[in-house]
């Protein structure tokens, strides 16, 4: 079944100790969208200004991306964004933010969009992630990313987005901060009574929890010897997984959502390997199947 | 078979931001070899002064470890630490260190250890470490565990150890410290180069990872809603792994070893929802067989 992933799409320039790459295709929209469409049919909201390069938009269509839903402003510029990595390639710094034509985006879906059954709101404002769900009739799952920034400047937008999703993912120090809880494990069941039945705690190089009605799972992330930009790997995270469980044809969401979690950190662990999509692109079916396999075999007992 | 463990026989006072406990049975040898207990036959080398509580020996014994191997100093003051965490119970510092009896022991084992098969070096210092390993002809199986302090002051006496045992466990800092990489997974063969077939890296409320001549195993950490004190959880990991390791009749090390780093996974983390050995030694052996349950199903996908 079709996933929509709304979210930014963007270029990023970054920096890390041993170089740095300037106008990549970023944003989370971006690596989700990718990242899903290994799994099937994936289509694609965001927007861009006339400087979007026309190769990242044919690299979209390499991943046989539905761009309807990507809006062009003429005159308009691309969200940007700049960062630097310390050598430990886990603490960043933003460098330098312009939300050119995303900052007062009304994404209107095309009519196609509107019945798709999987839906991803990646990170981008609580705003436009509420607006886009406005405009889907009876999605079968709906998950939604977020980051610290709409803890601080959207939170009850953000919490009034919780009632309307299936499933929150956010990292650990966000799903601290947003129950107030020291305990991540703790902080779980204080989520759920914001409203998702699942949730996932991103916990990049130490994998990902999920906490669901039948409890929790911890699954592993698959071990790299480099990680050379991490940039996007939770949206690559979040968009394999959805990617993962949209294409099978059998078995509940329940017992699929563990599988999906471990193609998720296979395909961020592809993302992780290179500068913003540069390596998730080269990726094939088959590379992420042979990762699945070792990470099944790395984490038997 | 039996497990021979030596390390700290200690007092521990622990603050934490919600209580304070002081002179609780603590270091590095009480928690590893009342975690092997839980598996089969423990003999403990330590030394104490004649200040240490005759209900923490009623302890010992309440364990069944024999402590013919305990030496107890007249006069002398048993090793002391105290120390202070912070809210997240990740960070903690040192507020005090009495040395005490430790500063010039010079272990001498009964007769009878000399043959153990099982050997644990629990965290001490390497020159410890070293003086026992010679006392002991032929042993099946030598794990060291050390610390940064080692790593600071005695890194020639700890290189000169690690070609001397079958299976080095260290924290992540540590391992990136040892061998100057950045990179846990990296690091990994670096440290196999220094002498050791097996290597395990704690990561605390992450889980641990196993490398081998077989590869890697990521074993996931028992996730707890509330973490009282860790101390002593990453000797209590060692000390259990190793107990289970040498209570299996079947099967080689290699193939025992995943399960063994769950059952220590387990007993640390009853280590954690006490002070000191308090919890620890309340747990039972079907506690733990529940828990080894519960984390098959956590992490099975």
């Amino acid at each position: 079944m079709s996933v929509l992933v709304v979210g930014t799409t963007a270029l990023d320039s970054i920096k890390t100790p041993y170089t740095e790459n300037p106008r990549l295709l970023g944003g989370s929209a971006s690596h989700a969208a990718v990242a899903a469409s290994f799994f099937g049919p994936t289509r694609l909201v965001g927007v861009v200004g006339d400087d979007f390069p026309t190769h990242y938009i044919q690299l979209y269509k390499k991943h046989r991306i539905d761009l309807t839903g990507l809006e062009r402003i003429q005159g308009g510029t691309t969200f940007f964004w700049s960062g630097e990595y310390e050598v430990n390639m886990n603490n960043r710094r933003t460098l330098e933010t312009v939300l050119g034509v995303i900052e007062h985006w009304q994404p209107a879906l095309p009519g196609l969009y509107e019945s798709t059954p999987f839906v991803l709101l990646a990170n981008i404002s609580p705003q436009v992630q509420h607006r886009v769900l406005d405009q889907i009739s009876k999605p079968k799952f709906v998950i939604a990313d977020t980051m610290d920034l709409w803890l601080n400047i959207a939170l009850p937008e953000l919490l009034k987005l919780l009632k309307r999703i299936d499933c929150l993912v956010l990292n650990d120090s966000e799903a601290r901060q947003l129950v107030g809880e020291d305990n991540v494990v703790a902080a779980l069941p204080k989520i759920h009574k914001l409203g998702p039945r699942y949730v996932i705690v991103k916990k990049g190089e130490h994998g990902s929890v999920l906490s669901g009605p039948k409890g929790l799972f911890v699954a592993p992330a698959y071990p790299l010897h480099k990680v050379v930009d991490p940039t996007g790997a939770g949206d690559s995270f979040v968009g394999g997984l959805l990617g993962y469980l949209a294409s099978q044809k059998s078995g509940s969401i329940e017992t699929n959502l563990r599988r999906a979690l471990i193609h998720g950190a296979v395909v961020a662990s592809f993302c992780c390997e290179g500068f913003g999509l540069t390596r998730t692109t080269k990726a094939t079916k088959a590379d992420i199947k042979k990762r699945v396999r070792e990470l099944e075999r790395l984490a038997k007992f």
